[in-house]
């Protein structure tokens, strides 16, 4: 059996990764979620184990030394990483993995695991992105000018990735990542076991 | 504006490539063909400049040395060829092509215009093969032996392809390709003017 595909859902902070994410996920039920590691401090409504393993900042950097994340990345002050050895256990099984990450941990993924299918999410504007971070209500005001410098920067980032989507409409935007992960399950390179059984009853 | 796609349908003999390249025109009135020339007789019903631009064999050569294919291939005795111009200036348009040519054809396409969309169509067994192109009803005993060897050594080259598809249905066969070519449309390299655009605007 071929493994399943480790979709990666990346871009600047407030593109709409989240919200894509979580339609994904209720959208298309195969889809499997890899929950990352933090050091940052859990926000209100997220659950340890499952909207990120929040740890403390020594024992993070002791699982780094040992090689145990798919990526990792500081940002903002804070630590998050990708556990590599569930998320290869999962896409040995044939599942398919979908992770939500910064464009530093995305780079980090394709680095280990070129075979990833690598989406990049951009805002349609500068200013629909403002609105967005100024609207979660999460961030200070020196946190939402960082985000904005940084998203300028990343955009430098996007032809580093597979595919591009603008997310001026969230169903839109998820009905296109719908079809990149559908199309993708068809590539050769991941059928080479089917392809092979047919040749040999040929 | 970025070019549009060329989608090449391919495979061997009997996998189905005509009937999914006909499904695909009726349910996506996007796409539009390219004709090709071939030195072959008209079979009933097919139409010169529709179905191919049927011409004769010393006109052929002459386009030939004239570089004026963007593929060509001599197969069970007859040319076939795609013509370049048509399908440039319709790419240049934003207009997505879509070509259904043999395998030799197929490879051709990739050597001159890697940036094409290259889709294998796969029989989903030898039996199954036989029983198309005999029911067919078109090809002489000898036509279609010689098609079932030529099948089992075309298999060699769908690692050539992007996509594979398993015709064992031709609706979910179509399927799959429709969630391709939507899938194809946001790939990084083929959105360059529009990432360009976000990035002056911000």
């Amino acid at each position: 059996m071929d493994d399943g595909l480790l979709i990666v859902i990346s871009g600047p902070s407030g593109a709409g990764k989240g919200t894509i994410c979580k339609k994904l996920l209720t959208e298309m039920d195969f889809l499997k979620v890899s929950v990352s590691a933090t050091t940052r401090k859990p926000r209100k409504g997220e659950i340890d184990g499952i909207s990120y393993y929040f740890i403390e900042e020594e024992e993070f950097i002791k699982r780094i030394k040992n090689g145990e994340f798919l990526e990792y990345a500081k940002v903002y002050g804070n630590y998050y990483g990708t556990p590599k050895d569930e998320v290869f256990k999962q896409l040995k099984e044939g599942n398919d993995i979908i992770l939500e990450i910064d464009i530093q941990g995305a780079l980090q993924v394709k680095k280990n695991y070129p075979m990833g299918v690598f989406i990049f999410i951009l805002p349609p504007s500068l200013k629909e992105l403002q609105n967005r971070i100024e609207g979660r209500g999460t961030d200070s005001k020196e946190v939402i000018l960082r985000r904005m410098e940084c998203a300028y920067d990343e955009l430098n980032y996007a032809f580093e990735y597979d595919y591009v989507i603008i997310n001026d409409q969230v169903d839109k935007a998820t009905e296109k990542i719908k079809h990149i992960i559908l199309a993708e399950k068809n590539k050769a390179v991941r059928n080479k076991a089917i392809i092979r059984k047919i040749r040999e009853e040929l």
